[in-house]
């Protein structure tokens, strides 16, 4: 099986690097050569690619208005598995839908990261014990999942979801894309800078996301429609909190802790497959 | 030099088993016998204490409204330190410096935690290159803070900060309070049931601490001042992003990002002591 991953950021080069150490052959496709040279020297992949020819699966590791393009337009042989790994996922499908494709898509989001990017961040075990996001249609080829779900596995995910593109942008606009917009605004004061000292875990934890690529301009505007009730329902719960406070209201502030307690314990049954996986 | 730690919780059988490690005789005391035992037993403490007779140093590491009553009314031996452990500063200072005392008093906020509370989650450990912050007048003892600060080193504290009580909270207020309210917000939510398979660091990070004792209202309601304008200071930076994602303004979005970015990066320097510790 002949992969070829086009794109040596961060996820493109870890995914490269994680199937090759399971011995499947790579070739590593990029714009820019000097990442692709450092996958080499780091034997993240066996060669490099100017094309997708005699590839059996192609991922694509690229911003998503990149990719977009790429799935419209790039030349892929008959038959070949494609998968975009971007955060948002609606629309590609879209793209990709609008007419007959020669290709077999599926579109893949890896639930891992780090707060640096880039190919010097990629690694073989990013994705050890991570979740992944598979989203897909009707017309996806069961056979294409079946072997991209084999991959997974080989690049060390745990745990493999499957859902229709519009579930999956619903569900990450909770769990990622509100983190990072509340870590932003979370460390967007001019007090920060006296936090020397008066921290704890709650202060890291909170704003370890902060620094985000641009590229998530791009994923929180192509998720408006899931993202934007996301934002308001957040800050009319802190309007909650805000309310409660200011009115001295002891038995509301506890009802609201209490509830919040509530839905914490939800998630952490043995079998939600949330504070029991890599974190 | 005799140690009475007043209230085996978390955090004081941390302070009675850190302390204890290190070889000093220290005493534990507590409302319910249950929680002594168990310190006695795990090798916690040396001896139960009734009372406070004989001591050099007493730590309360009690919730803020029974520390207040103590500190007012409790026999404690002359010149005796006494240090709360409690989250919010002003208020107490204000109850001790209202009259007269026979004790030194001096507060300190260990700037460490875990979700879990009671004695069975303290251990010698908690406080390994964590923060602590003294809280101090100008009627401080001296001499009081210097044992105080060597006791901080016995127990496994990293970088001790001193300040006002009334810099203590409002510093508190943005880097603890606030993101115990936001976790709580961030996971108050039917749809969280849901996430299983969905989520990624940021997920866990932003809800860690999501499950709050009930003490944390009385901590919120007596920060109120300082607390009430980190809230809404949040709140509008949601505003703001939630208002450039609407009108699809990817250059607004781009500047929340990027000045999102600058903040964290300035607190990421060597000498700030955010990153490079414990979290």
């Amino acid at each position: 099986m002949k992969i070829i991953v086009y794109g040596m950021g961060i996820i493109g080069g870890s995914i490269a690097a994680s199937l090759k150490r399971k011995g499947h052959p790579v070739l590593g496709r990029n714009r820019s050569r000097a990442p692709l040279d450092y996958a080499l020297q780091n034997g993240m992949i066996d060669d490099v690619a100017s094309d997708y020819e005699g590839a059996d699966v192609v991922v694509l590791a690229l911003p998503p208005s990149v990719a977009g393009v790429e799935l419209d337009k790039g030349k892929f042989p008959d038959g070949c598995i494609v998968a975009d790994v971007c955060g948002v996922k609606a629309n590609l499908e879209k793209t990709v839908l609008s007419r007959p494709r020669n290709y077999r898509y599926v579109g893949i989001h890896p639930m891992a990261g780090k707060a640096t990017t880039g190919i010097r961040s990629a690694s073989d075990s990013l994705f050890l014990g991570a979740n992944l996001v598979i989203a897909r249609s009707a017309s996806t080829d069961e056979s294409a999942v079946i072997t991209i779900k084999s991959l997974a596995r080989d690049m060390g995910f745990l745990r493999v979801v499957e859902c229709s593109a519009v579930e999956h942008d619903r569900m990450i606009a909770l769990t990622s894309q509100l983190a990072h917009i509340v870590s932003s605004a979370y460390i967007s004061t001019e007090q920060v800078e006296k936090v020397g000292g008066f921290t704890g875990g709650s202060f890291q934890d909170m704003t370890r996301v902060a620094p985000m690529d641009d590229v998530w301009a791009e994923l929180f505007l192509a998720n408006r429609e899931a993202l934007l009730p996301e934002i308001s329902r957040l800050t009319r719960r802190l309007n909650e909190y805000e309310e409660a406070i200011r009115k001295n209201d002891r038995e509301d502030v506890l009802r609201l802790i209490r509830e919040g307690r509530a839905f914490f314990e939800r998630i952490c049954a043995p079998d939600c497959g949330v504070f029991t996986e890599k974190s």
